[in-house]
């Protein structure tokens, strides 16, 4: 049924619907196992446990000589002239350290039975290495047990949680898993996204340019967001401005897809395409009470979940990036959430009553955010030259120059 | 020739000197044009200058009427009641309004000449659009003229500055090039990298793990952070601690690949394969006044440009994300910088007199920065449960809780 509710939503019940809409496709069928590399920036779909300590083994963190603490104890400010043993490279396993004895010891090297502190080579005197196989001496000052030892695990513990499920796999999540031994990982799928822009306005980039037209930028704009995202995205091209010709584009890809996002056509104007082709399906259309992209549709069409955006360009990557890439990252661990940070507005600004605002800004390393443009959703250019979203939540009507803001870094 | 300085270079020193190093390779022939998908997560190689104004028309910023503002003017409080015409709908040229009248429009449609303002539908009497064809009046507060009408150029004028040489190409940049009508765009080819991990005691992950040996984690967390960064990898495995064994690979990779970055055998101890092999070769090794990553290399093998980092996985990541990665993003656009911000410390730290401190930290959206592990280069997992890297400058020995950091997000 089409619903033609005027009801206002705030951005987080939006979101938990965009959430729910999306939970049953996170199914077992949905998992695979990826070698490591190949799992890069994917989300991690079962709990990882640590198979082993790491370190494995308490090793040396200097180059310098691993040594015995009671041997070099009792001597303030003097230390001990002790005898210099063979060498322990890294990789080696090392016999016991005789008492009275110093060991030379290569930084990650394991620390040989009996050693129990290292003195940096720096520390010592004389402050080189004696050549291999040439009686020795070498003179060391008082440690502590334990000085510049790297306990096994002390990073993490044999049976201690690695990685949690939902976690984003990225180089260092993919380093632990290395570390700990694992060649490959259980992953969830890509889900498969079908993308059309509508509008009679927009043509494809490339073609001439006639009167009223603009060049199509949602699909390129959301398409490479998508990319980004970890999904993959079939693009129809440019729907035109007819209903059934809509209606039966997203019947012959529905099967193939997990979820239909549309742009345009879903607010109250007279030629709302999206709306239309969506009648005799189960799909919401209402405002969110949020500037730019308020006007959204969501529910199923021949039981596949849909999005429906509106039409302008920041309209709908706000949209992305407010709805459905937290649903998608909550769900399915990938993508990574936006850092969110906070900056000092670098210029004061005015927001909607009612609505949660978020504008486009470049925050810089003094801490600082500047406004990129204005509210207009249709400031591609504006953008384009942005790397944060401020968000400006519902009930503020104004924010003065140097008060501090949520944003999320792009 | 093989240098052996043991002098100390600062962070920005060595960052400057990885950019000379590489500032050769950017030469014609690394530019390709790709379509703008394939460009994602490219760098600009050339200026784009805007071919046609953003919005290229005056277009409606609103559902509503198209009224000339002096038809509506001189009644305060009051409006004026005006015969509805044809409506406007976008992508269409409409014809002039005439005076007296009303437009209804939709958002982003093109401006009737003779109209100057828009009233949302919202601020109508009737509210509603009427049924076309049936005669109908609207009556319409009194509006300023440009009231909700976006202005040709109003976003980017023909002629001006789209996207600067060397600008990453992420989804909002894409964007604007297909809102200027563009179809390809001229990108930095990939940098080949040739990767090589050392060490006798590092094996790879799956084999079984002999005492005294980790699993090689470097090889992944460099790769991935490579490939993320846009750069096409060559691994060759572990190489072993034989000096000749190494430079025989390197001299039969060095001639397909435009950078070699190795790990390991860069310090002072007494089993340096890095820096053996690089006899007779015109490589530096140093330290650099960082904590971790401080042992570098830094030359060129055979011609080609070569990097040392050191041994510990978190010094490889932060060798990688303090040179190499900025230095890219400074001469090819890609990667991005990494967003840099300011967060207060959740906790107190202290830093080693003379270095710059690189930590590990979770950034929360309170503003706040968690530190994650110690100081140690060892620790993979807490690594694997950061977000951010926070600099505390050379000079600075202790920074208490609560105290400001720049902290780059990861």
């Amino acid at each position: 049924m089409h619903r033609t509710q005027t009801r206002h939503v705030t951005v987080e019940e939006h979101r938990e619907s965009v959430r729910r809409l999306l939970a049953p496709l996170r199914t077992p069928d949905r998992m695979e196992r990826l070698p490591l590399l190949a799992a890069l920036g994917r989300g991690l779909a079962a709990d990882v446990v640590a198979p082993l300590d790491l370190p494995p083994f308490a090793n040396s963190q200097m180059d310098g000589f691993a040594i015995r603490s009671a041997d070099v104890a009792g001597l303030p400010g003097g230390g001990s002239e002790l005898h210099v043993v063979a060498p322990v490279p890294a990789g080696a396993a090392p016999a016991e350290l005789a008492p009275g004895t110093a060991a030379p010891i290569m930084t990650g090297a394991m620390m040989p039975p009996g050693a129990d502190a290292v003195v940096p080579i720096e520390q010592a005197v004389p402050a080189v290495f004696p050549a291999p196989g040439v009686p020795a001496t070498v003179r060391l000052p008082a440690v502590p047990a334990r000085n510049f030892v790297r306990d096994a695990g002390s990073d993490i513990r044999t049976g201690e949680l690695a990685l949690a499920a939902g976690t984003f796999l990225g180089p260092g999540q993919l380093g632990l898993l290395a570390a700990l031994g694992f060649t490959d990982v259980p992953v969830y799928r890509a889900l498969r996204i079908l993308l059309v822009t509508t509008g009679d306005e927009v043509v494809e980039p490339g073609s001439p340019l006639g009167p009223g037209k603009i060049y199509d930028s949602n699909a390129t704009l959301l398409e490479s967001s998508m990319r980004q995202a970890g999904l993959h995205v079939t693009r129809t091209g440019i729907s035109t401005d007819r209903p059934e010709a809509l209606a039966a584009l997203l019947r012959r890809h529905a099967a193939d897809v997990d979820l239909i996002v549309t742009t345009g056509g879903v607010s109250k104007g007279a030629y709302e395409v999206v709306r239309q082709a969506m009648e005799g399906h189960d799909v919401d259309f209402f405002g969110v009470a949020m500037q730019p992209g308020g006007p959204q549709g969501i529910g199923t069409f021949d039981g596949v979940p849909v999005l429906g955006f509106p039409g302008n360009p920041v309209s709908c990557l706000v949209s992305f990036e407010m709805f459905l890439r937290p649903a998608l990252g909550d769900l399915f661990g990938c993508p990574a959430p936006r850092p969110a940070v906070r900056a000092r507005l670098a210029e004061a600004l005015t927001s909607p009553a009612g609505k949660h605002q978020v504008r486009r800004g470049t925050v810089l390393p003094n801490g600082t955010v500047r406004l990129e443009g204005g509210a207009g959703s249709h400031l591609v250019s504006a953008l384009a030259h942005s790397n944060a979203l401020i968000q400006v939540p519902e009930g503020i009507a104004a924010l003065a120059e140097g008060a501090e803001v949520e944003v999320w870094m792009l």
